[in-house]
């Protein structure tokens, strides 16, 4: 007999048929012989809806009051699913994350996970009940609700999995798993068996949505094995753990690509200590996400800093950069939106060398102009055209090999 | 300085613009000097469409996982509400029905309160805030969520109250206070200044909708003077309190109406005790609930035993009847829907003769036929047919002297 936490998403709990699906689904394994503790999310739709309310309330929503108005969506599931569960005969109890003895830090819409003291769970687990778990959600020492942020619901599901030492972790979604690219770009993508922490989390950051990259850190800090799998089918999933041995063989575990960047240029900045902090500075306080950052080498004591954001904070980022670009003496400021970023990704690239100088000669052989170059340990990412950007990455995730046989 | 306890029902917070709305009132009352502790149901309509997923999911949901659904409409108001209270510069701060310490027994979807340690109230009130506390739920002593049942937010308010010692309670609807007849019925009716317990109770148990039997019981039991009143202006409600001296002046304080009543009479029912046990256990057993009963003087040793009922649980009231009518050797049953009750309401019947003869008399004048009786101390009601109802109110009303010079 295992422990099994599984989580649910708002797409697979879109609906009372979608959530009477979960239900068999959870009793299924509960038959199987297995413990089971479910964490879900709001039904899809659920979370926009309260955020609208709220804006129709107020422009500026306080974080407590926002966490006890989102933490209903969850609360909700819960609910029905355990509704849905006894429907089916079976034990089943529902617990809010407070109940589940989630404790968080009192970081309203954003609280990080203190402790989980899940002795309810344990003691509705002994009774032989289903334990769901409204994911997403906590409370402070205090007795505040809080919330956990964006992807808090697979947050929830890794460390409940941590904190009760389960057997198994399974992420349900709407897709089989993680695929060597989008396959709705490129349509021969295949899913991934495994993946490694690291490459998952390089994926995620680049693009794919398959899960949050904090998310991810949290089962790699843990080192909670899990896998991403969908609820619509009983396909195996893709296993995301710890990098084993022979992982390295492969060279590119997938290809990412992010849409609706823009890519912004101080020109002629003086190159002097602290210029770079002052820009970059300027941008943070203003809260523009910042992410591939390019500086070309000096000429006559002037250089390039390059940077790309999403395009919806092109204009923040402008604003921004007025002030400072006067301040540090640059010569000016030009931006461009519709550009897009390839992400190659793939922890054989840490032994394998060469796998830039291929990734180029692929982009060059398609006639695709590299606009800005940025490099870590186990991906290199381009930016690109945004109307190049499907058949760029056709041509790079063939280029690699990384076609299946479907 | 005065402590206020408010109740907003749903309608009151039936949207964003009547949540603004309810926000700039408990602001005023604020701003007049007082503490403010608010009390909210669900917005209108949620709890119907809460039901409703359940019902999707289950025909036959579990009490626990309805108490767990259903406290997130009240838990979405108090959020809400809280933003639009901070939106108008005001310190306001939401407490579910757990936070805000309400105990309640384990009865799920009906619980009782079982005593309040407002804390938290009190710390909150005592740095300045609006409290907002979602009514209609508590919690039990190992945590589980709880709701009270229908008239639940008016007990919140109420039960808050006694225990917080406030100096008033004001119950917030969408009507102006207690009529002396509902005036969809009866154009020249009249708000009541102010009614005793047991009229409000007498009122409400013979179909006036302002307030539910139980949240009146309870503010006689701890003796809460609370005012019914609208959200939508700013008229004087209705003061329901103890009776005073003088109330007893007014021999009539009002006439309801209920509709959908159906009649059911068991004929020749052998005139022995335990006969009418046996009828009404069997009844009670299949939860209809029952209101007048007549039970004629017996002829040959048999009687006639009629009551009425709802007229929805007419089905329900038969095949409980089939049986039990066979057993004590009836000669058969009756029944008829359309019908309706009419009461007269009053302290002043105590101690005035002749109202039950000139209710008799001004019935009689206007034609209209009565098909049963039934009296309490301070009641009086008849059974009407229901095309008729209308009418007769009208005349009682205009015959009692109540119509205002509105």
């Amino acid at each position: 007999m295992a422990l099994i936490v599984q989580k649910y998403g708002g797409t697979s709990m879109g609906n009372p048929e979608r959530i009477k699906n979960v239900a068999r689904r959870v009793l299924e394994t509960q038959s199987a012989g297995h413990k089971v503790v479910t964490v879900v999310s709001a039904m899809s739709g659920v979370t926009d809806s309260l955020i609208k309310l709220a804006r129709d309330v107020t422009a500026k929503p306080a974080g407590r009051e926002m966490d006890m108005l989102l933490a209903t969506g969850e609360q909700t599931s819960i609910a029905l699913l355990a509704m849905a569960l006894q429907n089916l005969g079976a034990k089943a109890v529902s617990l809010t994350g407070a109940q589940a003895g989630i404790v968080t830090d009192g970081v309203h819409t954003k609280a990080k996970i203190f402790n989980i003291t899940p002795k309810q769970i344990h003691a509705h687990l002994d009774g032989g009940a289903i334990v769901i778990v409204a994911g997403f959600q906590g409370q402070t020492a205090a007795g505040e609700i809080t919330t956990l942020g964006r992807g808090g619901s697979d947050l929830t599901a890794i460390a409940l999995t941590a904190a009760l030492k389960a057997d198994k972790c399974e992420i349900y979604t709407d897709v089989d798993g993680v695929y060597t690219c989008d396959p709705r770009v490129v349509p021969d993508a295949c899913k991934v068996d495994s993946i490694c922490y690291e490459e998952m989390l390089e994926m995620a950051s680049s693009g794919s949505k398959v899960m949050q990259s904090r998310s991810v850190e949290f089962a790699n800090k843990f080192n909670v094995l899990f896998e991403v799998r969908s609820s619509f089918n009983h396909n195996q999933g893709t296993i995301v753990k710890t990098e084993s041995p022979g992982m390295e063989d492969v060279v590119i575990r997938g290809v990412s690509i992010e849409r609706n960047q823009a890519k912004v240029t101080l020109a002629g900045v003086p190159d002097q200590p602290g210029v770079a902090a002052k820009i970059f500075n300027a941008l943070a306080t203003d809260n523009v996400v910042v992410d591939v950052i390019v500086q070309t080498a000096p000429v006559d004591g002037r250089t390039d800093i390059s940077f790309t954001t999403n395009k919806d904070e092109l204009e923040r980022a402008d604003a921004a950069l007025q002030v400072v670009a006067k301040n540090i003496g640059a010569r000016g400021i030009t931006q461009k939106a519709g550009v897009a970023k390839l992400s190659v990704v793939g922890i054989g690239m840490r032994s394998h060398s060469g796998v830039a100088a291929k990734l180029f000669d692929l982009l060059a052989a398609g006639g695709f102009n590299i606009q800005m170059i940025s490099t870590s340990e186990i991906k290199i990412a381009v930016i690109l055209d945004e109307d190049t950007i499907a058949e760029a990455a056709q041509a790079v995730h063939a280029g690699f090999g990384l076609a299946g046989d479907k």
